[in-house]
């Protein structure tokens, strides 16, 4: 069974939607990531820290689907990252209204022994040194390395993204954040000018109109599905991820043709993430339900074409 | 050959872009939809109004193509209307540096009696009323009236607007077109409400984000094709209109099935008319072009399931 090691934040959400709004609620990209990829029979670690507050019972939602969490470090004087954020009317922009980091700020992942041969790596959203120390503990080069990032480290950490990007194989921004990233308007040469900093794979995520795949010349559009109802976007993107690895950690195939694959796996994964407040649609997630959601996408975007 | 009525303006464009600007060119809704159009074995006629200074070599260049111009009416003392704009360095948005009515302002279309049985009506861009009197010109009800329109006529003229479509079958709108007209922000839930309004199927164009095609509970996504460049956004999407239109005035087929392959085409068409300026790539666009485009956007977007 393919191994992946998965890092970054577990934390506390506290949510509010035109809908509704939540208490300290289970967060963090990497419990959405492992969520997702707990969708596939792949053997999975979260690499993160929480503080002495995480609850036992958030800890066995992980385990009991089979997600490692030897590597999740609690230290027990502190408090566990803790992000608070209220959704505007259009459920698309969001505002933070809160940013504990907590336990969060001196992080140092240590990645399991038994983990330190996996395939594929996961690096969730972080301090970019943070997130190259977890691939310095490998004991070789893994067969791939996906890492997400965002507009904030480019802003407060540009030369340590770019020299940590030189060792991934997949990277995946918004498009906002690959415009920044390269000075580019058109994401054809923005994805360029990324491959030539290191990831041979660009992900392009455009939130409600999908996520483009760059590879070379190859370039591959998934959809978004228009939903109904959007109920809390929070951590879409991350599912997204977390079906990405997920798959190519399962199939071990990391040509273009599989990746296309993955981004309709994880995009198929990220729309039911929104559905419910926090985790609480991908913990009860069921095989046959992503099965119909991955023809619905099918049904969406397919064509033959007739010539006249 | 089925028959199509095209609708709209026949105009002079003045256009800066980063690249470069113009002076006076050719352009107008319907130019662009006929120039689209004229990609397909239809009989298609402009039905417009222009003045005195308008060049017969511009007349020439629609003709030429085969697009009957006897429902284009010569003002001979009157002027062409005149639109300058100014995109951004993001080629997406843009100001409007000069609107100059000039014939427009007095214009009553007059369909030509040869037409008035046309399978086909495609009612480009212009004052909701003025769209009717098309409509009511025609010897019986169309079997495919489509509409293009604008937020503009949402602000002035609402209740023409939401009379004349309760007429047609086919809306094109942009998607904060479709969020204002409806007040929903969920484009699944603003379409299925634009049905109840009269067309049963809505396509919402989302410029670099691809188009939308609703009918009842089938959703059909389009995508654009990422470019390298974007020269000239000005009649993009009177093109895709014109595409969707003509292709569907040829094939004589209003299924869905049928109406997501005028969508691809019409997408296509659009492509290439960004390329250059005004009109230019669309007048000597060759079919062999169209078929290699045509695949590149199946390319762009056709996956198999893969279940694991």
């Amino acid at each position: 069974m393919g191994k992946l090691v998965i890092v970054g934040t577990v934390a506390f959400d506290a949510i509010e939607t035109p809908f509704g709004k939540t208490d300290k609620i289970l967060g963090g990209a990497a419990t959405f990531i492992g969520l997702a990829a707990s969708q596939f029979k792949v053997d999975s670690t979260v690499v993160s820290v929480v503080g002495g507050d995480f609850p036992q019972e958030y800890l066995d939602l992980l385990s009991d689907r089979n997600i490692d969490i030897s590597g999740i470090e609690i230290v027990k004087d502190g408090k566990t990252f803790f992000w608070s954020g209220k959704y505007h009317n259009d459920m698309n922009s969001r505002d933070t209204l809160v940013t504990e980091l907590n336990t969060l700020a001196d992080f140092n992942p240590i990645v399991p022994d038994t983990y330190k041969d996996a395939e594929v790596v996961m690096l969730g959203n972080l301090h970019p040194s943070v997130q190259m120390s977890v691939l310095n503990q490998m004991d070789k080069k893994p067969k791939l390395v996906v890492l997400d990032t965002m507009n904030f480290w480019m802003d407060s950490a540009l030369d340590e993204l770019l020299e940590t990007i030189k060792h991934i194989d997949v990277i995946t921004i918004n498009d906002e954040e690959a415009r920044q990233l390269t000075g580019e308007y058109s994401l054809v040469v923005a994805a360029r000018k990324i491959h030539e900093m290191g990831p041979k794979y660009v992900v392009i995520k455009k939130g409600e109109h999908g996520a483009l795949l760059f590879h070379d010349d190859n370039i591959f559009y998934a959809p978004a599905l228009p939903l109904e109802e959007v109920f809390d976007p929070t951590g879409a993107g991350d599912t997204f991820a977390g079906g990405f690895s997920g798959f190519l950690a399962r199939t071990n195939n990391f040509s273009f043709e599989n990746m296309k694959q993955a981004v309709i796996y994880g995009s198929a994964l990220a729309s039911f993430c929104v559905e419910k407040f926090g985790t609480q649609r991908m913990v009860n997630l069921k095989a046959d339900e992503v099965k119909k959601r991955l023809k619905q996408f099918q049904d969406l975007t397919q064509f033959e074409i007739k010539l006249t």
